[in-house]
C-alpha cells in the first residue's frame, strides 16, 4: 500500500504510424490537441481514429483533465547507441532535445555540363560544399550535445550532364538547451547570408519547425537516480534525442524517463532488439522510483 | 563550278528527342549503328523509326558506304556562353571533349538524427563534403579545359530526421585531351580510395561510360581559320562540350565544326535564340571553307 495511488498508462497512438500525428493520446491529455481533433484523424484508408477505438472497445468515458499526477515516469529503449557504447545499463533521462528544421534552397543557373566553363557556372552543388562544411561544424562548436543532420538533398533538374539550377536540402539541428539551440539558429543564418555574398548562388533559408527542448522534473530525475543507486546499477545521465509521450505529459505533471540499451542503437527497424536482463533492470528502476515518490510527502498532494 | 562536288546533308535524328539514341543518322553512316538497329528504334508510342521515315517518304535507297567525303563541315550554335562572353563571332572548333561518367556511392549507416551522437555516425553526406571538394578541384588542376559536374545527389532514405545510410551521386568529367582525361580518371579513383580509408564510410566507384575525345582534321580546321581571316571576323579556337553528328562523321572523313554565339549560352530551352547577323557570318564561313577544300588538290581525291 502506497501513500498515493499508482497508475500504469499505455498512451494511445504514441508512434503515429497509422494515425498522424504521433503521441496523440498524451497530447490530448496535456491539452496539445483537442479530443475532437484526435478522434477525427484518419488513416490511409480513411478510417477515423475515434471509430477505430470504438470498434475495439477502447474509447474511454472519463472526462479530460480529472487526472492530476504528482509524478510520471516513462521507461523506454534508448533508440540510440550511447548506453551500449558506454556499457551502461540505465540512462537517467534529464530532458529531451529541442529541434529546429530548415529547408535551405541554393539557386544557381542550370547549364550544360560540357560547353559551360567552370568560371561561368553558378553551381548550387559546389556552393553547397562551402556552406555545409560550416553547418556540420556547428556540431563541433556546440559539442557534445549538438546534433546536425542533413537527411535529404534535391538537385534540380537532377540530370547527370547538367549543372543543377537549384539544390534544396534539409537541415535538422538539435540541442537540449534552448539558448544554445537559438545560438545555432543564429549561426546557421549567418552561414546562409555568407553564402549569399560569397558564392554567386542565392541562398534562401526558411524556418520549417521548432520544437523547444524539454527539461524533466528534478524531483523525478532524483527519484530515478536514487533507485539506480539502491539497485547498484551502472547508469549515466542523458538527453533524449527523440520525442516521447513524456514530452507532452511533462507539461502537466512532474515527469522523467528511464532508458535501457538497445542493440546497435537500432530502432524503427526489424533488427531492433533488447536483452531481457536490460528490460528487467529498467522495470526495477521504474518500480523503485515510482514507489519512492508515491510514498513521499509531495506525492500526497497532487497538483501542488 | 568546284573541282569536287558539294553536298548538303541534314542527318536524320540528330537530337534523339523522339527516337533514342541521338545522332543515329550520322552514326549509321559512320558504322556506329547498323541500319536495322536504326530502323527498329521505337518512340514512346511504339512507332519504329523506319516506319516513321517511310510514312513521310524519307527512307533513302542509296546503299551505305558509297559516299566518301574529302571533307565535312558542320555549322552549329555553340550551346554555351563562351563566344558571347568573349565577344567573338565565330568559334573554330578543334575537337569535342571526351566524357567519363561515374556513379559513386557512399555507404554509411542509417541512424536517428536525435539520439545518435556525431562521433558515432557514419554519415555519407558529411563524408561526401570532403570528397566532392577534391573532385571539383580537378577542374582547377586541369584548367582551363577540364569540366567537373555533379548533377544529381540521392541520399537514402532521404528523410529529414534520419542520417542517410547511403548517398549516390553522379560525376561527369570532361576534357578534350584523352591523356588528361585519363589522368582525371586516375585522380578521381585516388580520391575515392582516400575516402574509403579516411571517412568511416565505404566509397564505391564504378565507371559508367567513356566517350573518347575527338580531334578534328587539321586540314578542315585550317580551312575554317582561313575563311575567318578572309572575312575579317573575330574568332577563337574552341572545343565542343556537347556531342554532334561530326563526332561520328569524323571517323570516316576529315571533319571540323564552326560555332556561332547563342544568347546567354542557352540551348535545349525555349529561350534559345541567335542573331541573324551571327547566322549569316557562320554561313559565310561554312561556304568559304567548303569552297576552299572543294577546289584543293586533296579534295579531288576523296578517301585519300
Amino acid at each position: 500500500m502506497t501513500d498515493a495511488p499508482l497508475e500504469i498508462v499505455s498512451w494511445t497512438n504514441e508512434e503515429g504510424a497509422r494515425f498522424a500525428p504521433a503521441m496523440i493520446g498524451s497530447g490530448v491529455f496535456a491539452g496539445e490537441f483537442s479530443l475532437d481533433y484526435a478522434y477525427s484523424r484518419q488513416d490511409s484508408e480513411g478510417v477515423r481514429l475515434g471509430d477505430a477505438l470504438r470498434s475495439i472497445g477502447y474509447v474511454g468515458e472519463s472526462p479530460l483533465g480529472r487526472r492530476l499526477y504528482a509524478a510520471a515516469f516513462e521507461l523506454h529503449i534508448e533508440q540510440g547507441p550511447i548506453l551500449e557504447a558506454a556499457a551502461k545499463s540505465i540512462g537517467i533521462v534529464t530532458g529531451v532535445q529541442g529541434i529546429r528544421w530548415y529547408d535551405p534552397t541554393l539557386l544557381g543557373s542550370e547549364a550544360h555540363a560540357g560547353p559551360t566553363p567552370m568560371e561561368l557556372r553558378r553551381d548550387p552543388v559546389r556552393a553547397a560544399l562551402l556552406l555545409l562544411g560550416s553547418v556540420y561544424q556547428l556540431a563541433d562548436k556546440y559539442a557534445p550535445h549538438a546534433r546536425v543532420t542533413i537527411g535529404s538533398l534535391d538537385a534540380r533538374p537532377g540530370v547527370r550532364n547538367t549543372v543543377p539550377g537549384s539544390l534544396t536540402i534539409t537541415v535538422d539541428l538539435r540541442h537540449p538547451d534552448a539558448n544554445i539551440l537559438s545560438a545555432m539558429d543564429v549561426d546557421l543564418k549567418s552561414i546562409a547570408a555568407l553564402g549569399n555574398t560569397a558564392t554567386g548562388v542565392a541562398v534562401e533559408l526558411h524556418d520549417v519547425w521548432y520544437s523547444p527542448p524539454v527539461e524533466f522534473s528534478p524531483t523525478c530525475i532524483d527519484a530515478v537516480r536514487t533507485a539506480v543507486a539502491q539497485l547498484g546499477l551502472d547508469a549515466m545521465d542523458m538527453v533524449s534525442g527523440a520525442g516521447h509521450d513524456s514530452v507532452y505529459v511533462s507539461r502537466v505533471a512532474p515527469t522523467s524517463m528511464i532508458f535501457i540499451p538497445c542493440k546497435d542503437g537500432l530502432s524503427h527497424n526489424e533488427r531492433e532488439s533488447i536483452e531481457p536482463a536490460d528490460a528487467s533492470r529498467g522495470a526495477d528502476v521504474l518500480l523503485h522510483a515510482a514507489l519512492a515518490v508515491a510514498n513521499s510527502t509531495a506525492a500526497a498532494a497532487p497538483g501542488s
